[in-house]
């Protein structure tokens, strides 16, 4: 087993156990050989269960590890930019869950690491890897809806995360709708110029209040080409995990529904009942996730270019700076606006 | 308005009123000029509802009338095959219900009659004028599905009609199977020759004891082309209407579902909740009823041969006869077996 | 027939046509008795293929004859209020095709003539009138969604108008955008305060140029509520007329696709086909049409206050003149601030 | 790991894969201890993926190893029942393939082996544990469709296997069939008292040739409580695996149609385009196989009666033996005829 991968997980929280359980369980070409969390009994606790053999408490001694080849970051937000820079110089490929960093300038550090020391970087856009999504941007890509004039997505999660979670995300644009950009770039492949974003609390008023935040959201999105796109979010909606995608063009549209629990459709008197979409992000992206880990692990065994680049990570973050920015503002926003001075155009 | 076909109903009761209005309000290139019902009101009322210039209480009387060029027989369908006989003999074009007669002999007297005045005949198999059936029937013959091998047609009523009523219907293989055994020949343009009919009384007792009927069934056919076909019927669906077809073939298979009352699908935490489907023939079948009388108006005026025929008509009145023989004795009967003596092959 | 409502015909174009073939064979209680149209073949056309007794170039003319007792305004845009006022004063209840006028004091003065007279005026909104939206809105209602956060219209036509016609339209906001701001008031029963409008000329350049218009636009609405509302629009869509509703609150979502041509569906190894959409409105709201002309019969003959009445007429124009606004000064805009001053709220 | 139940696998061919993969990687509660095929290459090359400790040629070798505690039997059908008896004399708990025996004496003589021995047998009808179907059960168990009437099954398979495997399969009904037998009994909780099975040979000219077999196939069943089921079968889909079920009854339906390979959905000006079932058994029933395996792991470590049991595996096979024979004699047969004299009813 020598050719396998040898992965280390930096923090094992929810979306940590997801990547670890694919790994240790579901992938090809790679082992999990190690884990960091500051919480003891957390890593101890994986550790134990999936019988990885080096546990630690800190990120920088699993990066010291030697056996360790690369790493799958998944610690809170406001670290990744920094353990990004750390891995690099430490010579390990990084998977690195979303937002690569909250601000640009810490998020070009970490990108030139990366390109300095020749690692593969990878960004969690899990969504890419979902059959469905990646289907509608295969017919996109080969033309069958012609010119792209709006794209239109829905993400709608089944209840808020706790108010000290919201305090330190970042917000919705950054936390949540974070991965709606991507997929607004994924769909197209075009760039995002300007936004306008339109905010509400209309779920709980303790995010306004305590986080400061707003909890439900329409962001309009213009394209380089002129083409249009809308999202919606709300951290609540009472049935479930609502993820749809759609993308209209000059000869057609593709989109993409919900995927119900179970397809038992009972008719009554009383009409038609269904099953509800799936539940969380767990259930609706278990395939997504294992597809783009399996996909990290080719790239870097492989020696390719990630198909979820630094840039791809980058680029999602100076839109929702702008969105953050429109909101404030109430004003449409240049997403060249919020780049540092000097930076060159891509 | 002198180049109107001047049409003349017999028998105004549920699809006589049907028919009638859809003469009267939706059609072009027709007038009702007289109706006949033996029940004085029922004559009147339509009468009056419709400004139909000519009202009788018996048909012998609407078909000694002039003015009346062409007749749609709703009567009761014991009477079907003569009151053909009657109006073939009167030189009057003859739209007449299903079944145009219970037995064969007297259908086959029905038909020569009608060939030799030269009138048309078409029968009233209105679900050949659906449109979601017609497109299924169309992407048949064009070979979409490549040769079929099994047809599947699920035909359930809302509630049973009332004692009286069965039994001077039929019985079920006749008054309700006869449009499904339409639709097996409509779909795919093939005979069939074989017949396993199995009923069961689930609805009520009183269906099998005092209408010595069943009211629930399925039913086999073997087509000429050794194709398979296979009918479910119920006289009882407490979610309404249910109306349903699929041809199965070497290359794919073509489905028509039922449609809702309306398109509004609500989901909630209990589910994803939607309209039942149409409730009754009439919603259903609301277009295909207009359209099947248009085709027969445009006929008459074109001079041409009706889509559906004389020989539509008889056919599944064979194929009833053979499912109810086969149902009494338990055994596949061949529909050629009931056959009067000395008919010749088609 | 001497209690049947009637009624005269200003303008016969297309949608004046729907409305006089409704009027004429669908409803019940109604009788067309005069048709007015500044094209001579046009007006005679249709006299002639209804039956309609009197015939007339001139609106003044058709107003002037005391057998009309009631109005359906189909003429173009710019002579809507001008007209209801007329009708007003001739004491003619009205149905008045949208948009009821281009500017808000020139509507102030129709809507006052109107309740002056004390005649009924109903607007046409058809797709209040859809069953499935009425559903919807009936769901919403019936408190099933909970509080209402967001609400999505999508409205696509098939083709785009002619550059004369677009430009005499009033504009995308004001003349097909309209309906959408009708939709968005109708479900919710909500006020809308704010519009924030981007728009995209990516059908035809000519639509820019031109017309001075743009074919593709994206609007944000806030309600009175603090709840959002999405509308996006283009005037090209290869695959028919696209209309579809979503309203999403606090329990749950009511959804309302778009209905299929017919049910048909095959599926292959290439995959599953199904129908397009209705191609276009006469087809999609044939029924609305119908039954929102019913529903003025109904209205006028039974004394009744209009569903859809001179202030359901105003709201959406005073909304499209703020989506006006914001597209051009690229900001959001109050609603409020585009009311004539001195117009008290309501 | 010592209370991890060590499974046997006899049998490394296609479905013996399937369940050797759930083991090592899906399942807890299990391990993969050895491996039994006669071929070498075959049991040597899963031995080696899955670092299976044992290998053998023979199952009795396997049978011998005192490490096995249960056993996974996926050979051919003929070997079944003999097999079930040996696994029971060496004491080993048994989950076999369907059929668990191709006549009714050797399965009885197997069920008495388990019995005696008081090890546990489940039998692999591994569509029981689909989500959908299982959840159709339950609404049928939770009465929610009232007294059931009509059962439909449809299973197509998406191309015939090779015709020695048809040869030796036991043929369609006993081979194919015999699933939707037991889905029969699944659904209602009714026991199987008559068959009426019409076959065709449209596929493949050789399957009837050959292989002495029909590849298309309708088969009505009567149930002890006089409700009605119908199943169709063909050995080829063009389009894939066509897997469905509905059932009818006094209060309702419940339906459960197929999974797509995506939900991606393209609407052009040809229509709505969507994917394809999924492909063949391997991908629709991929989760049921793990929730089978699964089941079978907690019953053995719990201690507690199988959910498909001994009987569960028989009924199916005596029913499989009746359609066998009312295809050959064209009559409807009882199921208690193909009964050896002197059982005694259940």
């Amino acid at each position: 087993m020598g050719d396998l991968l040898r992965i280390g997980l930096i923090g094992a929280g929810t979306i940590g156990r997801v990547h670890a359980l694919n790994i240790a369980r579901r992938l090809s070409g790679a082992r999990l050989v190690a884990v960091a969390d500051p919480v003891p009994e957390v890593a101890t606790g994986i550790g134990d269960q999936l019988g990885i053999p080096a546990v630690y408490g800190a990120a920088e001694e699993l990066l010291s590890d030697r056996a360790v080849e690369a790493v799958v970051i998944a610690s809170p937000a406001p670290t990744h930019a920094q353990l990004i820079r750390d891995a690099a110089a430490a010579c390990k490929h990084v998977f690195c869950e979303k937002p690569v960093g909250l601000d640009l300038p810490v998020i070009d550090l970490a990108l030139e690491a990366t390109a300095r020391a020749g690692v593969t970087l990878q960004v969690g856009f899990q969504r890419r890897f979902d059959r469905s999504f990646r289907q509608a941007r295969d017919l996109v890509a080969e033309g069958l809806i012609g010119r792209p004039r709006l794209v239109r997505i829905i993400s709608r999660d089944p209840q808020p995360a706790s108010i000290p979670y919201l305090r330190s995300s970042g917000g919705l644009f950054m936390d949540m709708t974070i991965h709606d950009f991507d997929m607004a770039r994924f769909l197209v492949a075009d760039e995002i110029e300007e936004v306008t974003a339109l905010g509400a609390v209309l779920v709980d008023p303790a995010i306004g209040r305590e986080a400061n935040d707003v909890d439900t959201a329409i962001i309009m999105l213009r394209y380089a080409s002129g083409a249009l796109c809308v999202i919606d979010n709300c951290r609540q909606a009472a049935y479930g995990y609502d993820q749809r995608i759609e993308v209209f063009g000059s000869e057609g549209v593709v989109m993409v529904g919900n995927e119900e629990m179970d397809r038992a459709v009972l008719v009554t008197a009383d009409g038609a009942r269904s099953a509800s979409p799936q539940p969380w992000f767990r259930d609706r992206y278990a395939d997504a996730y294992a597809a783009e880990m399996q996909a990290f692990v080719d790239t870097v065994r492989g020696g390719r270019r990630a198909e979820v680049g630094g840039e791809d990570g980058r680029a999602p973050v100076a839109i929702a700076l702008a969105a953050q920015r429109s909101a404030r503002e109430r004003r449409p926003v240049l997403v060249s606006s919020v780049e540092p001075a000097g930076r060159p155009p891509r």
